[in-house]
C-alpha cells in the first residue's frame, strides 16, 4: 500500500494485518510512543472537519510524530492561485505523510499522482472516507471478535450518507453478513449500491421501521437524518420519531448488540441511551484513533520517494468527466484517467460514470 | 485533585505542593522535558485568548507532551449542532488532559462531569480563571519567599475584574495579609467580595488614590481600567490619570515592592516603568508558564478513567439557574446541581444565587 | 549571530558555516532529530504565508523541537491593544526562538530590541526575507558546488520582487558572477539596486528578452509577473508570452542549467517544464527547509538572555522615519535609530532614506 485513497483498494489480507496492528496498539499504546519519532504529518483540511482532524492529529502525536497543516483553507493562502499539484509537490518536500480532506471528489487520488510521500484520503466530498470505515470495522471486530456472520442494521439516511456507502462496500470483503437497510422510502440506498450488493451476493432486506427488526440485530449503525433531506415536510413529520433511538426501544434488542454512529449526532440517539453498555459510539471514536495510528505507522515510516521513483504522469488539457464536483473540473493538467466499474467507463478520480 | 475548575477547591496543602513542584521546574526546567512524553493535551478555546493559550501550550510542550485543539471555535466545526457533552466525550477519547476556555460560566464544571480525563478551567466567562491566580501566587512566593504577612494593593477596576476576585478568594488561604483596594468609587469591589473578605477576617482598606498608600505596599497588583466602564464621562476624565502607574510615582514605593499585572496592559502602566527592577509583570507571565507545567504534569500523567469509573450523572431537562451566561441555559441535559454558598442556594455550575 | 534580520548582516564566513551545517543535514537528516529536543519556536505570522510558515514549522519539528503561534493575527487576539514590545516580551518568556512575518517594514528589527531569545525575520513587508535567500543559495551551492563564477539570469518582475533584491544583495558576497537582468522596461530593477550593483563591481546586463540570453545561463531565477503591475494593458499583452518559460525555450539552455523560482508560481513556468531535470524549484523548497533547520539549530540552542543581559533601549516619542509602512509609524516608543547607507541617513528599522 503506497496510499489510502479508497478502502475498496485494500485487499482483505492487508486490512487484517492493519487491524492486527491496531489491536496491538489498543492493548499497549505505550509501546508505540516512539515509532514515528522524527516523522511529520501534513494535515491539509480544505474544509473543516474537527473530529476527523483531531483523530488524525492525536494518532500521529501518540506515535511520537508531529503534525502541521491547516484546518480550513480560508485561514491560509495555500490555495491562492496555486494548483493542487504544486501544493502537493511543496508539502511532500516537508512531510512524511499527507492527510487530506477536500470538498472535491477525487482530490486525494489526484494528489497521490504527484506526491513524494503517502497520501491518506480523509474524505473527498461525497466520494470516499476510508478511515471512517476503518474505525467502524475496528470497533466491530474488537468488541465482537469478528465481522463475519453478523446481522447488521444500517438506519437513517441511507441515500446521502457516504459513511454508509463506504461501509457497505467494505463489508463485501467479509462472509455471511445479513443486512437490514432501515430508512424512509425516499432516503433508501441509491440504485448503484443495491446493484453492488446483488453483484456481491450480499444478503439484504430493506425496511422502513426500526423496532420490528431490532431483536435480530448484532450491530445497529445509526446515522443522522436531516429534516432538509425530505422533499415533503408532511413525510418528515410522519417519519421523524421512527428513527430516534431511545432507551425504551433498546428493550427488545439483544443484550450484546452494538450501537455505532459516525458522530456527530444531532438528536437521532437520545442522551439516555449513552449509559447503556451497548452504546459504543464514543468508544468507536477512540478505536478510530487507534486504527489511524496503525495506518500512519505503516505509511509514515516508508522511505521517501525521489521524483525519479514516481511513475510518469501524462499532462491533460481538459476534463473527461462531467461530474461538477470532480477535481478534474478545476485542475486541467490532470491526466485523462478512465477505469471500468461493472463494465462501465468511469472517471479514474471520482468514479462517476462517463457519458 | 481530579480537575482544576476553581482555585477555591484547592486545599492550601495541595497548592503548597504544586508551588513546590513549580519551583523545582523554575530551578531546572531541563529536568522536566520528558515527564509528559507521549501525553497529549486538548486545548479547546471557545473564545480566543492568545496569551493563556500560548502559556498552556508551551507548558505542555516543555514537558515533552504535545497539544492539539482550536484557538477559536469559528474556525472549527466542533460546536455545530453538537452538545458540550458529546464534544467532551469524543475529545477525552483522544486526549490525556483537556484545557478549556469558554464564554459560558460553569462550562468547565459541566465538562468535568463527562470527561474521561482531567479538565482544567482556563477561564469560563466572568466566573473563574484559576491558573491566572496560580501565576500570581507563584510570582509573589518566588520573589518574596512567601505570601503571608504582606501588604497587597489591588488597583484599577475592582468591580469587573475576575482576576482580582479570584486572587482575593485565593488569598483567604494565607495568613496576615493587609489589603488596599484602590479604585474609583464606581469600580469598587462588589458587595459579595466585601462580605467574603469580612467573613474570612481579611484586613482591608478601600481608597480611591494610589499615591497615598504606595509607601506601604509590598505588592501592587495593577489591572486595566477601561473608559467604557464609567457611566459618567466626566468622572472618567477626572479619574483617568490617577491609576496610571508612572516611573515618577514609584519614587515613594518600597525598593523591593513587586508590580504585577495579568496582561495585556493598555496604558495603565507607562513604558518607562518596564526597566524598573520592581516591574515583574513580564516575569509573572513566565512564572505562569512554569506553574501550568506543574499543574499539567500532575494531571496529564494520571491514568485515564474508564466510563465505569465515572460517577453516574443525572439527566436534567431544564435549567434551575437563571444566570443568562450559565452553561445550563443551553445544555439542558445537565443535572440540576445546587450548592450552598454562605447559606444561600447557588447554581452548582456558575455559583450564581438561585431565585 | 544573535538574530537573523537581514541577510546582508551575515558575514560571508557565517554563511559558509551555516551552509556547511545545512549540507550535513541534507546528507543525514536522521542525525539531527534530537538537536532541538525541549526547544520551542514561536511562529508569529501577522500576515498569512503558508509556505514560509510550513517550512519553518517542519524545520523545527524535524530537529525534535516544537512550535506554537498563529498563522494569521485575525484569528488571534494578540495584537488587540497591545504593543509589539509587550507581545515580544511575553512570547520570549515562553519560546526559545521567535520566527515572525509581518506586513510592517522593520518589525523584526524592532522585536529584536526587546526579545530575550533570537528573532528570525520571515519577511517584513516589502523589506527583507533573508531565509528565502538562504534557500536560493543553498540550492545553487548544493547542485552546482559553488555560487562563485556563475552566470545568473533573473527574470520577470525585477522592480517589485523583494526576493530578487535580497538575492542580488546577498550575491555581492560572492566572486565573479555575471548577471542578466531580464524584464520588461517598466519592471526593471529600481535605481538603488543598480547603484548597489555598480558600487559593488557586480557585472550585469539588462535585457528585455529571455530567449537570446538563455544559452549563456547557469542559473535562471524566474519570478511571478503580474498583469496588474503593468501601467499600460497594451504593453502587458505585448510582453506576457515573453516571460513564460516553456519546455521548448529550454532547448537552447545549457544541459546543467538550474531553474529556480521562489514559489508559488502562477503561469510563468508551464507544467511541461516540471519533468525536466533542470527544473529544481520544488527541490529548492526542500533545501529551504534544510537551510532553516541549520539556522534554527544555531539560534534555538543558545542560552536565554536575562533582561539584565539585554542592551538598554532608549524610549522614543515619535517616528523619525516617514515611510508609511515602517513599524515606527505605529510603535512610538521605539528608539530613533538612524544608520548610514551609502553616505545617506536611513531609518534603522526599515532602511528608508530619512528626509
Amino acid at each position: 500500500m503506497r496510499h489510502l485513497i479508497d478502502f475498496g483498494d485494500l485487499p482483505r489480507q492487508e486490512w487484517d494485518s492493519l487491524y492486527h496492528r491496531a489491536s496491538e496498539i489498543i492493548d499497549a499504546p505505550e509501546k508505540f510512543i516512539d515509532v514515528c519519532r522524527g516523522k511529520v504529518s501534513a494535515n491539509l483540511f480544505y474544509e473543516p472537519s474537527t473530529r476527523t482532524n483531531f483523530s488524525f492529529q492525536t494518532a500521529m502525536l501518540r506515535l511520537g510524530g508531529s503534525v502541521f497543516g491547516f484546518a480550513d483553507p480560508n485561514s491560509s493562502s495555500v490555495s491562492k492561485g496555486e494548483t493542487l499539484k504544486d501544493t502537493i509537490k511543496i508539502v511532500s518536500n516537508y512531510a512524511d505523510v499527507i492527510v487530506m480532506r477536500t470538498p472535491w471528489e477525487g482530490a486525494a487520488k489526484a494528489a497521490s499522482l504527484y506526491s513524494n510521500v503517502p497520501v491518506v484520503n480523509a474524505g473527498d466530498g461525497g466520494h470516499m472516507h476510508p478511515t471512517q470505515t476503518m474505525a467502524d470495522l475496528t470497533t466491530i471486530t474488537r468488541l465482537r471478535g469478528k465481522v463475519d456472520d453478523l446481522s447488521i442494521g444500517l438506519c437513517g439516511d441511507l441515500k446521502n450518507g457516504r459513511t454508509v456507502h463506504s461501509l457497505i462496500k467494505a463489508l463485501a470483503k467479509f462472509q455471511n453478513i445479513t443486512f437490514f437497510l432501515i430508512s424512509p422510502r425516499e432516503l433508501a440506498v441509491p440504485d448503484y449500491v443495491r446493484t453492488f450488493m446483488r453483484e456481491n451476493n450480499m444478503r439484504f432486506t430493506e425496511v422502513t421501521g426500526l423496532e420490528a427488526v431490532m431483536p435480530q440485530l448484532d450491530v445497529l449503525y445509526m446515522t443522522r437524518i436531516q429534516k432538509e433531506r425530505f422533499v415533503d415536510p408532511v413525510e418528515y413529520e410522519r417519519n421523524k420519531g421512527i428513527y430516534v433511538l431511545t432507551r425504551r426501544k433498546l428493550d427488545r434488542a439483544k443484550p450484546d448488540m452494538l450501537i455505532l454512529h459516525p458522530l456527530p449526532r444531532v438528536d437521532e440517539i437520545t442522551v439516555d441511551v449513552d449509559d447503556d453498555p451497548r452504546a459504543v459510539f464514543f468508544q468507536q471514536a477512540r478505536f478510530g484513533m487507534f486504527a489511524r495510528m496503525a495506518l500512519l505507522e505503516h505509511l509514515a515510516t516508508q522511505p521517501r520517494w525521489e521524483d525519479r521513483d514516481l511513475p510518469p504522469v501524462e499532462i491533460g488539457t481538459k476534463p473527461v468527466c462531467t461530474n461538477p464536483r470532480c477535481i478534474t473540473q478545476t485542475q486541467h493538467y490532470l491526466p485523462p484517467l478512465v477505469k471500468k466499474i461493472g463494465g462501465v467507463d468511469c472517471c479514474g478520480f471520482c468514479d462517476a460514470a462517463l457519458r
